[in-house]
């Protein structure tokens, strides 16, 4: 790495062309990582329109919406065409967040104060072992109680397991896409078997599921589920930050109602105040510029990459725990490869579960790169 | 508003050119408000630098910082400019976050939790009535105890009164430049009496009076505050999202640490996952741009408009019921008059202690924006 960046903010730094100097060196530091060889990360950079377009709403505040009528209207179109992902009811209510973790620490903080208005001093939550940390996050936040529910092999939660569990219990978190495995719990099983509350994280699926031939039923068609994180930025190729949380009703906004006079609006119902706009801006030019058509073929592209790359990593001899759900792949590697192929430039992850190396296959990893990534383990493994 | 947008995301907008018609007609949408009459917001328009400098970090990801390494030391950058304006500690240790109400909810998270570490069932917290709404939805979702504690005249807390309400509480909240008022509470009285921990909540004060001659004391100087929130997208004139919040010790964090295994990072410490990185280069820019000495003119620019208006209102008649301490003034209005100089296209607020109307005098706020808003008023008042 040979960027030098010297810059001491406290200085003297004045002009504006110091300024452009050090943040030019920051910025090519950043890009001494090749995206091209980031394979454990949910993010692919999203079409220029959507970029161009955050830029112009970076101004623009949701936090005081009175003030900004276009950005609210945005809002909603984009609302729109996440509802019909997420099987629309009457009363349905989302919003963009700002992230998957928002969205899930809401949902959790609604579902517990919608309990304690009922007074029954539940706060046990059931969770799959692969919740995602944001979902330990908010239980850790609101003080619940969780308890972890039996997986199968996919690591999929076994609904005949639960009913007991969820005697006493508050509600459960299924999850449309794990972060580690991208397997789907068989959320209308779960619905069908518990009577409390069901929160689906859907933030990586959600923008996968409804694209696939063989639709999996993750949404409010499931009477107990209640409420849907799904993330525009991740699968949506959106820019960041733009999640979204959509609840069953609005009426469930009333438990996190709180008055805040000196704004547009005089009642605030999200967990952060300030609510940059230009997330909104880019989802809304992403799904604009893809369409539901675009998603199914960037969903199917991924799903052959991934497929592709199952079959390679299997002839080279790793074994691969869990059959690729969606464009999430899992395999056993020795810490040694694992490393010899960062030295390679790749840029890896690992599963909590099992310890596994894990890939995610966004539309920024074509199949030339597979190829590259093969021809590298292939290499370095014999 | 001759606005019209007709927009449909789910129909059959397909091409570049309506995508850009559409959201061209909602960016004019948000343009009909304009901000030069927004005397009830406590955002300006950063400087067009930062602008530039927050879209070339667009895409970057501080949730993920070992992807984005020039990123994270541009947000090193601005934290050390940050300590100073607080009081540097030897274990100082801070970040940036989505803005205030982050900050807010991060530092009595992180409070609570050291409390439980002790097991001593503690849960009551000592907050004026002047505090922003984001304290109470911190203590909605940590399930704290709220002790509303006595203010004098200008909405300060009363040191003295203090002294037996602090036995058997966990922390207490007080406000270096509060939202309705902006007066400061005195903070090293209340160091000096109290015995538990204090959260600074200096949102829109920390970037207003290190810059003052008459400098308040606020920061770490005083012994018990333990965390202070200070937005740089407030009075900083960041873009936004950039909030701040800085610890006395580094080893606070510990107390809100997740795995977070399949990141570059293995164990996370904010509030949020994804961590849009456009606001830090937007903050690192506006630092550049003013420095320490372009802050001290805009701040005394403000105050300047301030005390005109201040003068010029009371002149018209109207009763102010707190000396400005900072740029933000209150007073008097009937509400007719409020809704009158709305039609007029002012933006106005109004306080929830005593429902005065409210004027943050940012520095878009030039004299020649108050002069016409002392003629309008004059002219309605008359």
């Amino acid at each position: 790495m040979d960027v030098t960046v010297n810059a001491n903010i406290n200085s003297t730094l004045k002009t504006r062309k110091d300024n452009m100097n050090t943040i030019d060196a920051y910025k090519k530091l950043d890009e001494t990582v090749d995206m091209k060889k980031v394979l454990g990360s949910m993010y692919s950079m999203p079409p220029d329109i959507s970029i161009e377009n955050h830029m112009r709403f970076i101004t623009s505040n949701l936090g005081n919406p009175g003030l900004y009528p276009g950005t609210l209207k945005m809002e909603k179109d984009v609302m729109e065409f996440i509802y019909d992902l997420v099987g629309r009811t009457d009363c349905i209510s989302g919003r963009i967040v700002s992230g998957g973790t928002e969205a899930n620490i809401t949902a959790l903080w609604i579902m517990r104060n919608i309990e304690k208005s009922r007074n029954s001093g539940r706060k046990k939550i059931l969770i799959p072992p692969t919740a995602h940390f944001s979902i330990i996050k908010a239980i850790d936040l609101l003080e619940l109680e969780p308890v972890i529910v039996p997986v199968d092999k996919q690591y999929k939660i076994i609904p005949e397991e639960i009913a007991d569990l969820s005697e006493n219990a508050m509600g459960i978190v299924a999850i449309a896409g794990n972060t580690e495995f991208g397997t789907v719990d068989p959320i209308d099983k779960i619905s069908n078997i518990v009577n409390i509350p069901v929160h689906v994280d859907a933030a990586f699926g959600g923008f996968v599921l409804p694209f696939m031939e063989d639709k999996k039923s993750f949404g409010f068609e499931n009477e107990m589920v209640r409420s849907i994180t799904i993330d525009p930025h991740k699968m949506g190729l959106s820019t960041i930050p733009a999640g979204a949380l959509v609840l069953r009703n609005a009426d469930m906004w009333n438990y996190i109602r709180f008055p805040s006079v000196y704004l547009t609006e005089r009642e605030n119902t999200s967990l952060l105040g300030t609510r940059g706009s230009g997330g909104v801006a880019g989802a809304f030019s992403s799904i604009n510029h893809f369409g539901r058509e675009g998603y199914r073929k960037i969903v199917d592209n991924c799903m052959l990459v991934t497929k592709y790359l199952a079959k390679e990593i299997r002839k080279i001899g790793h074994f691969i725990p869990v059959e690729p759900e969606t464009n999430i792949l899992t395999f056993d590697m020795p810490e040694d490869t694992y490393y010899k192929m960062e030295r390679k430039g790749w840029h890896l992850s690992r599963t909590k579960n099992g310890n596994y190396c894990r890939l995610v296959i966004m539309p920024h990893v074509t199949m030339e790169v597979a190829e590259n990534f093969v021809d590298d383990l292939n290499e370095i493994t014999s």
